[in-house]
């Protein structure tokens, strides 16, 4: 849990309620525990949940709604849901809400926001001023462009040069921050204020800087953010919110969870030609990628995917 | 209360938890009374709350995060929630949201349906033998063609004639529901299983046939929902709904639901040739209707709205 | 084509432009000369487009804008076009957009309205007199209720009772068809105008009444639209309106529909399960389904899917 | 025009076809000379059209479709569409799309974002290096924080102050992207690649730093966009791209921007106590703000839009 939270976010804090009320509504018994507390992420983010609606019993409810009379032999909570998801009857997971507050820097906002389909209120620079909190990568995070993937990061760079950078990224954002205060504030020569107004003092400040929102999104939709932003080629910076938002949902909504991960996190989807070409070796016929109508790239990533020797189509390793 | 609920309803019913269980989310303690209970609407439908999040003190903590320090001045919640929605800041408002059991006539689904901004799982009659249950008008509902309004209702019917209608739409679906059946169960004399398939069998149903939903919206949505249908000019099997879903929120956001009566129900848009004609006649200018660019149909509307001979462009019955 | 559309349809029709004007903007050769003709689907329905925007090079024109100066290697439209579908990049399709002129029967239309990602104007049955059009399955179309599938067809029905059948839904509806008229005309012993306001004389039609609208889409959310509605468990009778918009989108867009054939339509999504299985089998390992976490059904559709015995987990037919 | 653009830019503009060709789509004819012409907003920004689709006949055209043959008597295409706009009949509006090509500095780029019902495919910073361009406001531009306003500007900064701010955002924007191109091309002395991954050396550039993107929407929710951002209270940044594109819609859809301008963008809302006070005044009677339930900020505002003298209520400058 964050110790220290700045003045803000503290003041965010005790708009939550801090004692029990008795509802009739559905309620979520391990999410319960950790409403409104706080989950680091980055050097100075967090995530943490301000509200929820629903629980797996109400994806249950909800389905129950649309089959009818016709569900009486589904039986089992567990099996209905799973189902759904593999079937893709998403409907029932809107029936389930969540809100968040977050604190993320600005260029993962920009990422983040967008997903259309939730709704969000943010922090405006407009009417407040901005606390001085910049993100600065880890020395974990300092790689150099990907060869292969245009958008990724390759390997690391040198502990000195890593030093370098980060140095420079710290000094440019607080000399921004400095410039911001010394212009919000205002010149003391002038007889007349003269404080810059803030919606263009801070134009200067940099994507690294701190933003927080409330982010509201139902569970059908929070599923797709996670599915796209838990892959491997979302940017560090997007991911590290993601897996702190999963194993919150996993705590929220545990049934519907396992099935997200069994049957979309964790799901391949393969193409026509792709199954042509399993079909095919699955019946021993030798590798013919090119009349199978894969490209050099889609067999690269075809073969790793199943661990395959495209030479041979046959696993790697296996004994002939 | 609705006392006799059809099997399905009762069983929907069960769903709902008897219970209560303690929560850290924010209650609304009007509300919680009546989650669960069925408000009846028209002659076979209800509207009952299942869940809901968020109340009045949820706007203000979203909107406090938005200002962030900047509204320290902003003492009262009612003030601010009055200021918000005054000036169409409704991300606030988008932070509530609330889930229905709808049981409503086909054809008003079809209007309602439109709003695209809700979750919707509806009952299925692919997978499920609809209930006998269709709607057939009041007697008081009987009314012939507007003469002015194109998609309105005109003055009632005499009673005979009105009583003719009413059994032939009560008799016309009765005969469709028994053919329904009838197609479902098959023909006796087949020595295969001959029972057509549901999702046929009911293409003969009338649109007055009962369905069922569940329907989420936020708040925002939701008031723009209510104030489309609780307008004069909506259809009235839609209305009721529309009433009945009004007094439920009062209950859940009291202040919010008095301001948007304020500012957005019982608020009037003035067309900008509009403002200059009653600025002009605030002046004790003479009327110039066709100067100030308003058509005869404007003008009528107009001096309809602010009581005003079109004449005189002075308050009827005004002592001169 | 269609010869003779009603009195309505042809109106509509005298509005598409009927000569040809220069325009800047990108044009889709293969979709010019079927601007505004009507493809006639079910008994009484058809599909026509209005109106569009964009292209296949749209498309690469977008994508380039997100990837910059990146892209100058990804020379080739249509590898560019594949790879933007095969990784979800979906914002470049949703440059697109198509604008079509559908009749549908109204339980079609309720099937359809569900994708809310759409633009709609719907013929308004409280402002016209609605044409006395309804659909009657065809004889082949006559089939009991799937003893699998709780939602779909099973075997057909016998001609005798299939007969029956179509024409009590025909009898049914001519019969809800003149009482609506009547009702609208108005009894003639009356001296006061009693004929029964449109909005509710409507309320008897059944949902096979045909019914119109506008209905405009992008791209992105039409292959949706497509790929669930093409799906052998969607209803026949939206089916086959999305099988006659598919063909009209492959005339707009060739190398995208191609591509949404490859690596949607025709693709198979493999739960985390499955693809451990395909591993396992790929080395020859003997089936361990349950250990691997697939349940009966999910076996069942597996080996469906690829043509593998159960027992063995090798290719039915396969050389041992 | 914009004669410099970019080398990005000529590339885009490159993409838009050069020649015209014959297509039987609605085209607009005041809009096709300027389609692919860039306007400049700002410093180094710019709007252009890059593709649209419809005109005020596709209003009427979809509107006709909605009252079918209910609308014999509205001959008139522009009284129709000023009914429509006046009414709130807005799915008409939306058959009408129009496509940007669009640079804007990235802080108006996140206010512009949260317009959530357009699509848009931005310029991938995680792909490509940016240029160096940022936001410097004019000088005009230069103010001190509104005190009645908490978003607002107030009066000028005096220009040796002005000129010391504009400095000091443009040195550490330029300081920024040196920076920023230093470590993308990496140190000398290292053996091993060393340039750091664009999607991290981007972090440090100021939100005044440009981006483009393609942006598409239909036009009721361009309408709503530009009374949100043409209004007085929006920032000056955003509001100088809704001017500009309120200029290129008008020569779009010329009869819809009319109504519009007259129903919507200079059309004013009175609250339930507003449409009290103003038919009270209208009586004559005396002002009784309070009891008429307006706060004194709403009497302020209420006496500013009618030039009323709030102690006698009568028009400012009026003889008694």
């Amino acid at each position: 849990m964050v110790e220290n939270l700045s003045e803000n976010n503290a003041k965010a804090s005790q708009l939550t309620t801090d004692c029990q009320h008795p509802t009739y509504r559905n309620t979520a018994p391990n999410l319960e525990p950790i409403l409104g507390k706080a989950f680091p992420v980055l050097d100075h983010g967090f995530v943490r949940v301000v509200d929820y609606m629903g629980d797996d019993g109400s994806i249950v409810q909800a389905a129950r709604v649309s089959y009818g009379t016709g569900t009486r032999k589904v039986r089992e909570d567990r099996g209905l849901i799973r189902y759904l998801l593999r079937h893709r009857h998403t409907t029932p997971f809107e029936m389930c809400e969540i809100k968040f507050h977050i604190k993320l820097p600005i260029f993962v906002a920009r990422q983040w926001i967008r997903h259309r389909t939730a709704n969000v209120n943010e922090h405006s620079a407009r009417y407040s001023v901005l606390d001085q909190e910049f993100y600065v990568p880890d020395r974990a995070q300092m790689a150099i462009q990907s060869a292969q993937n245009r958008q990724g990061r390759g390997a690391l760079i040198s502990d000195d040069t890593a030093e370098v950078y980060r140095e420079t990224l710290r000094n440019n954002a607080e000399t921004a921050f400095t410039s911001y205060q010394q212009m919000i504030a205002g010149a003391e020569e002038d007889t007349e204020p003269n404080g810059l107004t803030r919606e263009l003092a801070r134009i200067g400040l940099p994507v690294s800087t701190y933003t927080q929102w409330y982010w509201k999104i139902d569970l059908h939709n929070l599923f797709h953010f996670l599915k796209l932003r838990l892959d491997p080629h979302a940017q560090y910076e997007i991911r590290v919110y993601a897996e702190t938002m999963a194993t919150i949902v996993e705590q929220w909504v545990p049934m519907a969870y396992e099935a997200f991960r069994d049957y979309s996190l964790h799901a391949a989807t393969l193409s026509r030609m792709e199954v042509v070409a399993l079909q095919s070796l699955l019946e021993g016929s030798p590798p013919a990628w090119e009349s199978w109508g894969l490209s050099p790239r889609e067999v690269r990533e075809f073969c790793e995917r199943f661990q395959l020797d495209p030479t041979t189509g046959r696993r790697i390793g296996e004994v002939k």
